[in-house]
């Protein structure tokens, strides 16, 4: 199952998308949420209510998925983006660095950063010359959890999406801590949906390519991660409690604009896809 | 004024210090809204509110201040809470390092860390061996702004208080970005309240001082800052956008744990009271 959060008329919903269309879950099942992240809260039982909506859907609760515009999954999350860093080893040394294999690296995004599918990456070019994109696999968390040990880690993820952990690389090396340098507003386009885990069989072995302008940049596989789904999870919440609609970003593989010869960032104009199999594609322009 | 987040009875309400009482000001005037973000958010009109509510203020609608539990006047920052590191040079210093005066550090703590005056820090002997404390002034930033002009900062703040910057120092030394040794549950203790920026006329000229055990530790002036709130605000809202509610912590003086020699980090018991000239004293204890 593919979820969104979707913007028709005035209307703001989560919706489940059903062939080439979308199904508006709180028009179909009134005990349904209006909010994401309240849906995730459910738990299994927000499955149970979809998959019974899907078994008798009608015409008049679904719209074409061309017809909406989709939001990022979860427009505006609760707390920071929680991001991995370094966590594909040829990335850590297109940075000029060494992965640590022992010690995650973990720093956020501000929330007032998310956009979705197609919305816009601003260029900021008053505040950075460095723009540059982070294609990666996103974990949305399910459910509430501290201390979760390795092997119950999976149990905690709701479903996976795609981040653009937009970066500006000057920022992010001038105020040494990267919060800065990844809190433009617009730095996180997320999208276009999540895909409940139920659908993804083996989240470690994800084909994930980022093309600019056409041309491909990253083209690498979860299998190359250093620090799998388990070990983030449990390193995350091992004296800080993870909450339903958390988001992590898994990191980046190698190929990002400072990593090239020369450096190549991101000019206005510039189209950013970001494919991950099994789940589909995250397209932004930067304006 | 003075505002805090109060709990009494099954009620959680925002409230104004009034001598030795607190005024629930929902009941008092029930166009004030229920939580610290909303009253924020009102702006100006919300300080009109209160003005006209402490002209007319009935007993019904006050309790002694020692008969509620406060909470951190914001219990739930609706994103992590910003801080500045390495603000104070001799800080920096006893870290084993050399204050940057030309670029802000900045990182932040998980909203799930927030607790209130009185509130205990958990020891977390399980995750670290090294929690330290770390006094220090926080702003509330009182409405919405991007790009905003050192001139016109001040006019973003609501106002100020108090939060304990408590750090797991190996975790951050380890991790290398801070932010999983900043964001262990229960390490932000906040409070007791907000003062409002019109009760504060020089925030840059404020006494702060940290005790242990009743023991001073940090002892310094808001004055030994090395960036002002102006540089912070208009630092941080650059290329992204500040919201009323966000908390930024200012740094911490020398004299934290770490500094000492040798090293003295917390203890299960051990009681921190951090005082802040014109605003009071935010007292937790470690379990």
């Amino acid at each position: 199952m593919k979820f969104v959060t979707a913007h028709a008329g005035s209307d703001v919903f989560v919706g489940v998308v059903h062939g080439k269309k979308v199904v508006h879950l709180s028009k179909a099942d009134e005990t349904i949420p209006h909010t994401m992240i309240e849906c995730i809260e459910l738990g299994e039982s927000f499955i149970e209510k979809v998959q019974r909506v899907l078994e008798r859907v009608r015409p008049e609760w679904m719209y074409e998925l061309h017809d909406v515009q989709l939001l990022a999954p979860i427009p505006r999350p609760t707390k920071n983006i929680f991001c991995i860093g370094k966590n594909y080893a040829d990335h850590a040394q297109e940075m000029g660095g060494v992965a640590d294999r022992e010690n995650i690296i973990v720093f956020s995004k501000a929330p007032t950063t998310v956009i979705g599918h197609e919305g816009t990456i601003l260029r900021h070019a008053d505040v950075t010359d460095q723009l540059d994109y982070e294609g990666e696999l996103a974990i949305v968390i399910g459910k509430k959890g501290k201390a979760i040990p390795k092997e119950q880690a999976l149990d905690y993820v709701f479903g996976y999406t795609i981040v653009n952990d937009v970066t500006a690389r000057d920022l992010q090396e001038r105020h040494k801590q990267y919060l800065l340098g990844k809190s433009l507003d617009t730095s996180c386009p997320m999208g276009p949906w999540i895909v409940h885990r139920s659908a993804i069989i083996e989240p470690h072995a994800l084909h994930i390519e980022t093309k600019v302008n056409g041309e491909v940049r990253q083209s690498a596989t979860t299998a190359q991660w250093i620090f799998d789904i388990p070990t983030m999870i449990a390193t995350l919440s091992k004296g800080m409690t993870l909450e339903p609609g958390d988001v992590i970003a898994t990191g980046t593989p190698a190929g990002v604009g400072k990593g090239m010869n020369p450096p190549c960032f991101l000019q206005s104009g510039d189209v950013i896809e970001i494919t991950i199999e099994q789940i589909g594609t995250l397209r932004n322009v930067v304006k």
